[in-house]
């Protein structure tokens, strides 16, 4: 058994963990990530970069936060790609919300009424134009809104460029589970621990041991996807293609993800065959080409839901542990502004005003508030 | 280089050149498989032994064949049992093939009728019965027919043990493909020779180089297959359940084999998204269960089918050189007869007339008849 010293030791090595720690290192901070190797929710996201077509009704708090979120994310990129040496994949080709009947059709115009109140950019397009700006459209689509501030971004090259720029600017990665939180830092899986001025929680679903009080109320959401390839190479769609019940997120290279169930099935992770099928139903309504393409893989993640589907960013019950997740369906989205804001805290910046909703004490018992 | 010598050599690890391979060691000849390691038809193979319920109008000749296949199965599998030390897999659970609307239905009818003359074991079930028999079938089914002499075996714990029986009687397997045909045997991929005084080609859809006039026209038939888990363990359905486009073949351990698409795509073996949705859509609403099952893996292989749709089994055109090859659907349950044909060939008896119709030199041109 080994110790080791950080200023600061992330646990988890996704999209924000890494994301937070690459911004520790470039505050000074000496930082380890622990990756536990476990499959991650960021391998089975489909990186929509989506405030406006996930706007849902009764979540302005979260609209706001990923509004913020991807209006940062392309100058994110293009930084982390001039740190990194490596292209994290983010495409400005704009999403297509599409409606494939009459129920479908209603649902959508009520929430483009939603979304113009709101002031975000949306544009209402009859079939015709719908399959003018995308030919590969069913000749049945009833309605579309053209979304083309709603970007993509591929979650494998974004973390793999991640990783790199933090290795670069002289952080640690470490494959190893955190297991438990200690006075001194944290205990690892395999014994060892690391000593470490402040930790930073960025397990998604997954959980270390911690006292009850001292808790973020997280619960894993499954979420399925195929990853999909056209052998004749990019161009079935240019955009991202969202019904009410899937998805299809177009990489530049032929390569697409199809998406995603939403399921609570506790720690489940296997692909299953009614997921697939109703996946693959919805989105051939929508696009029957889908039918042509290649299956690389089925994968499922488990997103990480609090009860108020917010995230939890910043610092909790606990001294000098700093919470990163709860980011649901917007982990990718928030990574940039999640690593900003945990990286402000860890420098012993206040929480700016608009993250007030994200603040992790909103879980906190009268007890630990004693 | 090296150079080895043996009385007989196999191109093909499969369940064909496995299985000759092994009587070819029983009686008394030094044999040696090549085995390339390629993705091979018995992989995606659901191993039915369904001579009823595979028999289509106009292919006698065939049905002929796998009846007498299927008839041996059970006892082929018992020696091999014993030979090997390990369960080939085989279940005698029977076959329902089952309608799903009144299409399906006369479909189904004429086939009845069609089997019937031929004398083959088939009881008609109304609807209830059917859902007495297998209570998982949908309430919507029209028709089906019970024919419990279509067994099944798992394929892949049958090739094992093929494998096993084979280097126990003193046979060689070696993980190589063989290239060419050479006047004293096989030239290998890595340059290696292999002599032998008789080789057998049983390479499936797979093709070595030898002279135009000599070959078995063989073209590539490409199938899909799920393979599904119940979590909960066996007991879905008990029987193998066969719509017109799919068929489910439940394994003693709560695995399932779904398929099979037909497809001519030449050597594409990629899964693709088209396969997966129809095989779930056909299979659901015959059993709708089957949506709740986990999907353990996508395959595809490919079939090699002849001409006629029968193989070729037996000496052609070369001296020395004898086919096991062009099993098209049925390699599975051909294979011991295909073995036992392919022995007798090696130790000098004639083919028997029921095999007639698998004569390779069938293919022959009138230029190598001359």
């Amino acid at each position: 058994m080994t110790s080791s010293s950080f200023d600061v030791a992330v646990a988890g090595g996704g999209a924000i963990g890494l994301a937070c720690a690459w911004r520790a290192t470039q505050r000074g901070l000496s930082t380890i990530v622990l990756d536990s190797g476990d499959p991650a929710a960021w391998q089975a996201a489909a990186g929509m970069l989506a405030p406006v077509t996930e706007s849902q009704f009764g979540e302005r708090e979260l609209l706001e936060l990923n509004l913020r979120g991807a209006r940062g994310f392309e100058a994110f990129c293009a930084e982390l790609a001039e740190a990194s040496g490596a292209d994290p994949g983010h495409r400005a080709t704009g999403t297509l919300a599409v409606a494939r009947d009459r129920d479908d059709a209603e649902a959508l115009e009520r929430l483009l009424a939603f979304r113009r109140e709101l002031g975000l950019e949306v544009e209402r397009l009859r079939p015709s134009q719908a399959r003018r700006a995308e030919p590969a459209l069913a000749p049945t689509v009833r309605l579309a809104l053209d979304v083309p501030g709603d970007h993509s971004v591929d979650p494998r090259r974004l973390v793999a460029a991640l990783a790199t720029a933090f290795e670069r600017a002289g952080g640690t990665l470490r494959r190893a589970r955190a297991a438990a939180l200690t006075p001194d830092g944290l205990r690892l899986d395999d014994g060892d621990t690391i000593s470490a001025e402040q930790v930073v929680l960025a397990t998604g679903a997954a959980q270390i041991h911690l006292p009850e009080d001292a808790r973020v109320p997280v619960r894993p959401v499954k979420g399925q996807i195929l990853r999909l390839r056209d052998p004749r190479g990019p161009g079935l769609v240019e955009r991202t293609i969202r019904g009410l019940d899937a998805y299809l997120v177009p990489r530049a290279d032929g390569g697409y993800v199809l998406g995603a169930t939403m399921e609570e099935r506790g720690w489940d992770t296997a692909p299953t065959a009614g997921g697939v099928y109703e996946l693959l139903r919805d989105m051939s309504e929508l696009v029957p080409g889908v039918l042509e393409l290649e299956i690389e893989e089925l994968r499922a993640g488990l997103r990480p839901a609090t009860p108020d589907n917010l995230p939890a960013i910043g610092p909790g019950a606990l001294d000098g542990l700093i919470w990163a997740t709860g980011h649901y369906r917007n982990g990718i989205v928030l990574a940039p502004i999640t690593a900003e804001l945990v990286a402000g805290t860890l420098t012993g910046e206040p929480l700016p005003e608009w993250a007030a909703h994200a603040d992790p004490r909103r879980f906190a018992t009268a007890k630990v508030h004693a």
